[in-house]
């Protein structure tokens, strides 16, 4: 995240006041493509920015926040994490940025077409980070702390739990038949892409959803020997055909 | 299934002889488009062709090809199924040819880009089957009866079930914070994409798999009011922790 969010912010003209990370190595990496200052001792972290954004992990958040608020109190604190409160920040001027994406280390995003949601503890702040976030995002929400919880929630379904069907699809694909995992990329492609045409109650396709009861027992057989996927695959396909009920 | 079969095969030049269905309305629209024959009643489904394909949904297939089969011992039959075992099909010459795709009536999909598995009773029928499958499809694999049931299988998990995440994600955000489900569409379209750089357990993110017991457990209160998500929730959470344990 704060690699990702560092180069979009420097990309975008901003100037990247500093880094700090508690690693000299991430610390040393990211300054470098920031073209900035870089510290990882907290006590040597800059006094005055416009912000100070905080991207670190939810539970190093409240400590780190904590910390960094001594001698800042009039300063702007903004987090990134999409399950934390705003009120996790102990100063009187806060706000949160979140962008909601799945960031790996390996892979580049597009940071334009990433939705960002944003929440500020007053008017001023909260027009701060709208201009800034304009800057490097093409879709911003204003959204509070409790409603947030629930879009990093639906966030772990739609991307946390649908990669990880796809991670129990390859182990399956891997134990029989040695194919390799590239025949499923056109259908979880396309499984992606109908969103664009109509929501997933509609785009629901399978077994499950005809509550073909032949094919559900045979393919839970199948999984005789894998308690866990088994036990995925009933949970599942009921809660398919139960949502198809109440449609 | 047997609109887009039908369509690519009438696109890529096939003759197709005949359309069969029990519905009047499905036979005569599908005819139209592939400008051909069209029946509701199995005794005036031609006698000869190059091959049969029957594209109807498992329960129905073994009755119809037993059916279909009388008068046409000699004739090459041909199912669509995945999920099927070819010996499903009575005749000595019969075989397999399982597009594997998401399928919905409103969309259309691009015919060449489909894996399709192919199974055969001989020799020549195999190469048969490989011809034809040549003209639409840019990706043939053979693939016996038995494996077939396990690539159907990781289907299931990559389409139907992935798909289901994207629902449960969609009722979340109906829930609550009033966002239209297109804010999930750029974080889709990235988890999708993400597998043409690294296999899904490399791709995987979130609470669960940094077993995250701080977050993971107040999600788990968010749905404290919905039993079958919470259980959901739950289940894959200890399914991606175990998975990146065993890695």
């Amino acid at each position: 995240m704060a690699t990702n969010l560092g180069k979009a912010l420097h990309h975008a003209q901003h100037e990247v006041v500093q880094v700090y990370s508690r690693t000299e190595a991430s610390a040393k990496a990211l300054a470098s493509v920031l073209n900035c200052d870089y510290t990882t001792d907290v006590a040597r972290v800059a006094m005055h920015a416009d912000m100070f954004v905080i991207a670190v992990k939810d539970a190093a958040l409240p400590s780190l926040a904590q910390v960094l608020m001594q001698g800042r109190e009039q300063q702007l604190l903004v987090h990134t994490a999409g399950s934390m409160p705003m009120d996790v920040l102990p100063t009187e001027r806060r706000g949160v940025f979140y962008p909601m994406q799945t960031f790996s280390k390996d892979k580049k995003v597009d940071f334009s077409v990433i939705p960002c949601f944003i929440e500020a503890s007053n008017e001023e702040d909260r027009l701060l980070l709208f201009k800034m976030g304009k800057t490097i995002s093409d879709t911003l929400y204003e959204l509070d702390s409790e409603n947030r919880k629930y879009l990093h929630l639906a966030a772990v379904f739609c991307c946390n739990f649908a990669n990880h069907c796809f991670d129990l699809g390859a182990q399956l694909l891997k134990l029989h038949g040695n194919l390799p995992f590239s025949v499923m990329l056109p259908l979880i492609s396309e499984t992606a892409n109908k969103l664009n045409m109509m929501p997933p109650r509609q785009a629901q396709t399978g077994p499950a959803v005809r509550w073909d009861r032949n094919v559900i027992e045979k393919q839970r057989m199948l999984l005789s020997d894998m308690p866990d996927l088994q036990r995925i695959y009933e949970l599942l396909s009921q809660s398919i055909h139960n949502h198809s009920m109440s449609q």
